[in-house]
């Protein structure tokens, strides 16, 4: 870290400084500029709250040079981490692929997709129970009732299951959920952050509206420092000036992460652009820029769809972007 | 609610839809285009879902003459709506300050602080003690002894509390606080507002990073479709490209949601700007904009603070700030 | 064009804007609401201002059915545009490559770049001469020495070049250039447009910083309107909150552009992220979301680049991405 | 400019690298950190190109600590620069209004508006006679013979003009103009700033759509390198996701427009919101934050306006406004 003085501080005033920059256990060293003096900490900084520093008597800015994150850090795990959910592994160079529908609907819905994208080669099947809507008069999906239909649908074709929470008091209905979800709206729900680093659950934790990819970060450092090192990284597109789109799918993200980061990075097409026919083009280039998985929206019958019909593909348009996906991935590896 | 339908859309096409919008419990007038054919939807569309209805076979797009919500809509209660907190009143042409440290951090720090902004004419103490940090290597607030400490700092001054809630089951905690606080990072977290709803305390809303002024309004609806009239909204800044200051504050929202809502509309010149020397202007501009309140941080030592001590005032500071916002409310009248 | 009322507009008053928009030439349809009246305007309003319309005595609001834009539109052209540059074709299904560095430096440094990026496969010579850069004190360029080391190197090794129009004034210096760039902060200087749609050669138009899809096909128009039907769309990043990428790469713009659009839609990875080891995996990605070319930044000796060498590839890294577009592009057909 | 050194770089590296940056005329202080090597750049790196610093062999990162920005920097010039315009004077603490319509329209049109707002209060008259519009379809203003107009305004009222320059082919019919204007979309024409440096003319020069304050003061430096020192700025509004309001506009940008230059900061209230009613509480807004003058559009009828109608205020609206603004303006000192 370095901390940058006011220009002209007085040798006292640098000197009281650095003691007390001691008492926090970095060493410090001191480089004198014509008009800036500047300080280097030597130690482990990667902790230390920077506007604490910023807010010390001389200091004009302080840049830091570490990461703020640790358990998320490449640096410190090379390797990629591989997160296995029953036969299904994300991450470490594989393309997985989870598919279903927005809102589990009824039994019959459920059961009858999930068959068809397991079939098509999905991996997982996704399913919303509790559904954030922007309007309280809106579908809020089936709740309890939708996970149970979604453990259904699990016991019936063997896929495992994600679904979104949104809310700790919920956390007990999700005892036979497989991957719990964590919103792009509540990415920084910190206390539901916390728990969730207790539950030793694989969590998929989408990058919200307007957060950085250090802020996606450490809000994985959120669940990994609470001991839950099974954190999916999913980028689902943000908000700009652009309005076509739902979202703007920022699929720079896919290489940023996975340089940054050792953890599984996977991408959101349907919801990042929010139009059915662009999801095929989307979901391959999110393959071709090297994400993990793809969490793709597949409904029986779209146009009747509760939520989000705009961005579902039907079971046919999914089995063939998956074929498309696989002859893709071939060509790059 | 207008419905555009595809080009060149049969007769007999058009008339099927025209019988399937019925059912919703729709009147529909056609208007035969060259082109388009155009259906206006005449009832109750303020809470239908507009995604369902775009999703309808032959339908191009759908846009929405009625806002989606009704509650907070100044058409249908077009005087401002007060809220009374113990002797404040927030809302209705005044100009209620509310002051006070970002975290709570001792007994005698936040007695110090309530007394000294009382005694420069805040109405409302203000203090966290619940923090969501981006960091979970970060001060995350004295929880459950802030609340108290806040409390003891109420009985001393009289102040009334405002102090933010993160999540649920941290509710029963709140019984003596008099207006609770959702922050930015929760503005949709939708479980959190309906519980909000079944209060009836005064609730204070961040609008979020990025969200909307619809948006934020359709927060406040959550809360109000649950009952509970009593919600104050706050500009707290939105996220832009521009990075010198913390966030950018939207002044127009000022003058837009009082146009669209009749609820009081407070600013938060702190966490927009991030930076102390700008804090006094903000505040200033926000008085002329036409704000009910202001929100503005305070601490006794701001170089000690252990929470966004670099846009903290001194109370010396905050003490000025307010002689000038009286004398430019003056003005104004 | 759909033209909604205010509520309660007097039957006199529908009559007299009634008759008004009839002298615009346009039929009217009138649709009697509970609250709206709303009108549907017939005939061709592609080319009305809607800011006339909305400042109409009772209007309440105007939504356009039509787009804006009538010569870059799929709609009245269903084929792909082709342009061809002397042996290149840009559009129409294939993978145009255009490679070469920032700035032209000097005649060893592009010629050496132009026959390397030629033997790896490369289509069109990009080079800047005129360089728009955010300080004065920055490299500006060669200027007119800097087009004619361009010429060379196409006499050199047969490659059409493409190089960047900076102000009118220049125009008479691009006659031997095969394709004029206008650049991002140039993309709605409107005068410029409007010359360069005489000048009949084609252009490669980029996205602003901050313009959406429909702002970028209004000048395209520009262009088009004037004459010149040889107008090359390019997608290199807006600008967002993140700071980690120089911009966000909107790979959406890809397949929503060729959508809307019959010109070819190539993308700039290179501005688009900043860094050079991004730039292969974004590359992957626009080939794979349905891109009809990429021009890419590679320099002899990046380290030592006057301009952006942060983001330029090594002659070598160039070959080698070029045969993973090759190999992308065949796996996709 | 502080230099950060790859981790581990080797002793003769970093010797190397400090004896290439004694080259560009440094001193160089280093400071060996656990992990980390930092360099301190002492001398005059203001005009270096970071850029060229960050691509040297070993560097992990380049911090600037200068601001890159001399002529239009409060640190070498702390007092207010203040701009005469015959007999209205931008900056130093007082407030200019500037008023007129978007565009001139006719010989009486203007002369009308000029009358009125001069009897208002107005002390410069503004006026588009070229325009810059999204589409080719729209007025593009009444071009020499709206200068010529203005003209006449001018000699009629004694007021100054300012009004918008789009191309350098257009300078010569500027000879009487007062202050020339460089719109938003323009901001970044380094080759227009070049020449109106040269011309010596007061520039009114708006912020782009999505510039930083940095960029903003680099173009006021291209201007001013060119030895012309009479620059405004004009905050606008920038883009955000927020569509309600036709842009965002920055409030924040006139304090620290104001701390980190000496130029006069001015806001356009009717560009940044697009609609009439909001223009008043924004102009107050921005008197109330600091700002030097305002630039406000008023038509004689803006149902009629042939652009920008919606955000026109009455001449009778901005007599009023004007009132507001200077009572505001005393309670202020």
């Amino acid at each position: 870290m370095i901390v940058i003085l006011r220009e002209n501080t007085a040798q006292a005033a640098v000197e009281k400084l650095v003691a007390n920059l001691k008492t926090f256990g970095f060493d410090v060293h001191i480089s004198q500029g014509s008009q800036h003096t500047v300080l280097g900490l030597i130690g482990d900084t990667g902790k230390v709250d920077i506007d604490q520093i910023k807010m010390l008597e001389c200091v004009d800015d302080v840049k830091r040079i570490q990461e703020p994150f640790k358990n998320a850090n490449r640096k410190f795990h090379p390797l990629d981490t591989q997160i296995k959910v029953k036969d299904a592994v994300i991450g470490g160079g594989g393309m997985t692929v989870i598919a279903g529908p927005c809102s589990v609907e009824s039994e019959e819905q459920i059961i009858t997709v999930a068959r068809s994208v397991k079939a098509s080669g999905a991996k997982l099947l996704r399913g919303g129970a509790f559904k954030p809507r922007t309007s309280p008069y809106a579908f809020q999906g089936l709740r309890e009732e939708g996970i149970k239909l979604l453990l259904e649908a699990k016991k019936d074709t063997g896929l495992p299951i994600v679904t979104e929470i949104m809310d700790l008091s919920q956390l007990e209905l999700f005892d036979d959920v497989d991957v719990i979800q964590v919103g792009a709206r509540n990415m920084q729900n910190f206390e539901l952050l916390k728990q969730l680093g207790h539950s030793g659950k694989p969590i998929l934790l989408k990058r919200g509206l307007a957060n950085t990819y250090q802020e996606l970060l450490m809000s994985a450092e959120y669940i990994m420092a609470s001991g839950n090192e099974n954190v999916i990284l999913c980028e689902r597109g943000v908000r700009t000036f652009e309005t076509y789109t739902r979202n703007t799918l920022d699929i720079s993200a896919v290489p940023v992460l996975k340089k940054l980061s050792h953890l599984p990075v996977i991408v959101d097409p349907s919801h990042a652009v929010g139009v059915a026919e662009f999801v095929a083009p989307l979901s391959l280039a999110a393959v071709a820029a090297g994400a993990d998985g793809l969490i793709i929206e597949v409904h029986n019958n779209p146009a009747c769809a509760k939520c989000d019909g705009m961005q579902s593909l039907t079971p046919e348009q999914f089995r063939q972007l998956v074929r498309r996906i696989e002859k893709l991935k071939s060509a790059l590896e």
